[in-house]
């Protein structure tokens, strides 16, 4: 097969947009031939056990799984009975943007409460946390967050810290989506455990996809308490890989060393030099009409944009609108966008206000 | 990351044992770097239903997805009602391997029937195909069938064209779960659509894994009357790629030349080579006490073995029992199965016999 | 077997605290003896179709359930592919009531918006209607309104023709939850087929519980297009009565003749007693401190009470608290709620304040 | 509401076409008026909880359901994880009746056993016991018969008390489909705990519709170890009545006294004389060509018939087939099956044939 596409093209509409990193290419091919058990009794995801241990801690497991929607649903699922509820911020992916899959597959209802930038304090999450006992309300049993948000922003340890102790202290248990959960270490400087397991966080979805891999997550069990039955959820929910060694090399592959940081330090850097950028353009008056709708923590930059200017924007770089009735747009970057990509986006925008 | 395991080891268990095709691997870093768009709209994808028309004709097309058990739990749901059945063989995969996936994901009920050869028939089939319009009994609307078959046996273009036309005359139509549909192909010496939309299938669920990718199966609509909703439902079953032109490039590797073929008439080859040096050493007494209890068709080999000796062969070699109250094993060869390796496995057999 | 309670004591908890109107046990009585065919093929589920004919025209077919979560989540279930998603007011009893039902069983996404007086707008509809085509959003095809509200207030016919005619503009579909139907048909002095069918609703949920029956809704269909399978749906969800003529024969009780209406004008105008006494009281200051949360337009009375006061109250009148936090209160008035205890309820509450 | 119906024509299809015994309907009218606590807090929930502990021994409690296929979902589903999976003989209610209810609705699969009495033997059983801890099994973790059988046969106490040590030494629990229990009661003339609790059922679903209600039935928890969640489940499998005293009054008037044994003693006495009937024509020569099929140990009879002799008969008796391809038929009796209803039926049997 040959390659079919321009490899010289790069955008802004989503992490995952970009390839896979040589390392995890390379690791791949490492884990290759000869036989390995499929379904996870390999040496590659016996490795990766040790691997999120050295960074969780002992007494994590990790189960890999296909995709994030996966992950999330079923480390959801794990942690709640059939009449579970879910506590989670309205512009949560698990709420908007995984086509339901949580209510249809896990049957978990997502009690959604507005915010101004995708984070929940434990004041929102009490606007649902209520009615436990009584069988008319599907029971509020996990909060979920996102780290880094869908909104680019961050939760600090003390914050998720807080969020933890609200919902224990309730009965609750804490999940974290961590698609991007290594442009959140990235840009809090932190190991990983400092704002999950050591703040009270029960079960995370751990992202490969968007950091690097061709496509691996994990759901990881921080509390083994907060969890159950992860081996036949995996399955049933369709999400267990017959040659899992590879998934998992891919994981360990970002994990082992500090390959899941630089690939989200540059990434996070891509996007702090694209607001740098626009701010400059803003300064000097070269850009005009552009508004930052959100403060750039991780790989994610939000603004909205003079009218009509997206569009033509978009016929030279790739992006999504976030928020097509206030001309917000998202601009993403990858661990592959470079700093030449940011500079002709920058000045494409200059040319264009 | 390092290699951790021992490349040069390769046993009998399962086609999924084995590891990555070197074209596969290829085609993935053909696929790499640069941006796609995710999700499915990217060159490889589109490429892929090219290739897929050029096996099964104009009108087919085809929605990658992770794994076999997504394919067919995806597949059957986009061709029924929520209160629809299905009727497979006792022994199909979807029945007894999937955990309940097709039961809990997708409210499927599998009305199973008893084979003798994992081959359903027209007569077998009518033990269950009634009751329609009866809202006690889950509607019988389809009828599926695996090919090869779990049991290593093959249906003819003939007998497939039977089922088609006896469930089409009632109303259901016909899955296929294809897989070993290329060690079918390879094994007929057919093309793929003979055995499949020339002769009545509907929809199937196509196999990479067990043929030589890392990880890639896709559902393939051959009627498009037959199937509704599969761009959600892949989604919403949680089987959605969003680096999904790693998924059809593999997919491509192995269909746009003969890579399947080839890879497929190897594993078969060396199926074959094994039950040879069994069958002949039976002939000059230097294998004794073993019984094939299935005919050698595609790349399984089924037999009974004398009590004790399937535990001592597996100090040497993996492989599964099949029925453990009938000493019957399974030995699966996979396109990595080297001569060999099955000729030091039936000298090993010969000698513990 | 004995009467067990006091049948002197009625309070203003829930329209479904009240017992059966003796034309309904009447009628249950009638249909009693001899044989019936089960499931719905009796004289009286027959007559039942004549008598929603008469009500709603030519072409309807009624599906009688046990509950009105059974009749919400059965309708809409028939109105959506399993991608699809409700848009509902926050309020409404689907989204807050039925113990996650419509998500877990069928696997319903409620796109809920928040709204002062329980009823949906186009306008507030936008604010979910959007995303169709996209796999990632769980498809909106279905508005769901309630009429009368849970908060007691009513649509016009005119608000129900602009929301139909907004839906269906865009592909979706109108559900109305009628589990206090009737009361609505009072409040309105119009045909039920006015505000129904007349003006756009596709399939409704019969309530007869509330309305003096002792159990037993219905699924209406309004335009036959609109939905699919209720048959299987029905009996899929359990909602399937074997002695169905005793449902059927509630429900012909109700709206053969006129009780339903009965029955409804007089909780209506318990409920207006209600409120016209507090309002005297508050007029000529023997009640103070007590505010009108919403207008009353049926048959509940929502008012905000001073501290201390709702548990008082409830020492000597069963009622239930709205919103606790706000020291909102909502009082129910029911077919067989007398003119003395609205007295004496005002008194009491004079009393307190 | 008129009568609609010739209260005089009685047939033997099934007891569910039999209406409402009068004391059960007078227990309906004394719990009627005044108000009660809606959805289970009322005096005659109470007092049935006393009733099932006269019945089954202190610590059992039951919450009152609509129907046979809600008792034996909810129930079921109460008893196992997600990934739980049922062993059931193949002609079982929850196999073949409920329409797909337990798969779709609780995610169950059923690993359905043949029987030729439709009775589970702890070898049965062992035929689907196996596979625990393997994921891509589904898991068996509940053994569940049916007492009076579907067939209308009966388990001996000794046959449940090996069932359930079976199962139990097994880690697997002891579900009772009793949709026909009274009717076992009466034919093993023993009390309902010494053939369900006493001999180790563990959930039971108590079935008082076919027995004489309007329509009520109870899951019933004899070891509260073996059942988790009943009161969220019930709710959200819409089994949840609001006027649930009127459920709980049927119950209490079946069980208060012996009101379920006369009426259960009575349909067996009707089969019992049925069957008499026609063996004493076949003694005599009157009646030629009918084989019985099954025992007569409950209120069915089974038997197959010569060619045309069924439809004949069905134009003055409604009964259904059993098993069209065999002559096979179902004659059920009801406790309002009157003795001149046998014999004006086997009378007209011996006039056919």
């Amino acid at each position: 097969m040959t390659t079919l596409h321009d490899r010289a093209i790069r955008g802004f509409a989503s992490d995952n947009y970009s390839g896979v990193h040589p390392e995890v290419l390379a690791a791949i091919a490492a884990a290759n031939d000869g036989h390995q058990i499929a379904y996870g009794e390999d040496a590659y995801t016996a490795r990766l056990q040790e691997v999120f241990a050295s960074h969780f801690g002992e007494g994590v497991s990790a189960f890999p799984v296909f995709n994030g929607t996966g992950a999330n649903v079923t480390g959801l699922q794990s942690m709640l009975p059939r009449w579970g509820a879910v506590i989670a911020a309205s512009t949560a992916h698990i709420n908007v943007d995984e086509g339901g899959a949580p209510e249809r597959v896990a049957g978990i209802k997502i009690l959604n409460v507005p915010t101004t930038d995708g984070k929940l304090t434990p004041e929102l999450v009490d606007r649902e946390a209520w009615g436990w006992g009584d069988e008319h309300r599907a029971q509020p049993l996990v909060v979920s967050i996102t780290q880094s948000t869908e909104l680019g922003t961050l939760y600090t340890p003390e914050e998720i810290r807080a969020l933890a102790d609200h919902a224990h202290a309730r009965g609750m248990r804490l999940h974290l989506d961590g698609a991007r959960i290594a442009n959140a270490a990235a840009a809090l400087d932190l190991p990983l455990r400092a704002f999950t397991r050591d703040v009270g966080v029960d079960v995370l979805s751990f992202g490969g996809t968007k950091n690097g891999a061709l496509g691996g997550e994990a759901v990881v069990v921080l509390d083994p308490a907060a969890s159950d039955g992860l081996l036949f959820l995996r399955k049933l929910n369709m999400q267990l890989a017959s040659k899992m060694r590879f998934i998992s090399a891919q994981l360990v592959a970002l994990l082992e060393g500090d390959l899941y940081l630089r690939n989200a330090r540059h990434a996070n850097a891509m996007a702090a030099r694209l607001r740098a950028g626009v701010e400059a353009g803003l300064s000097d008056g070269s850009i005009t009409g552009v508004t930052f709708s959100q403060p750039t923590q991780s790989n994610g930059v939000f603004a909205t944009l003079p009218d009509g200017v997206a569009d033509r924007l978009r016929e030279a770089f790739r992006f999504y609108d976030w928020d097509a009735a206030k001309n917000e747009v998202r601009w993403m970057c990858s661990f592959d966008t470079e700093e030449s990509d940011v500079d002709a986006f920058v000045a494409e925008l200059s040319r264009l206000t």
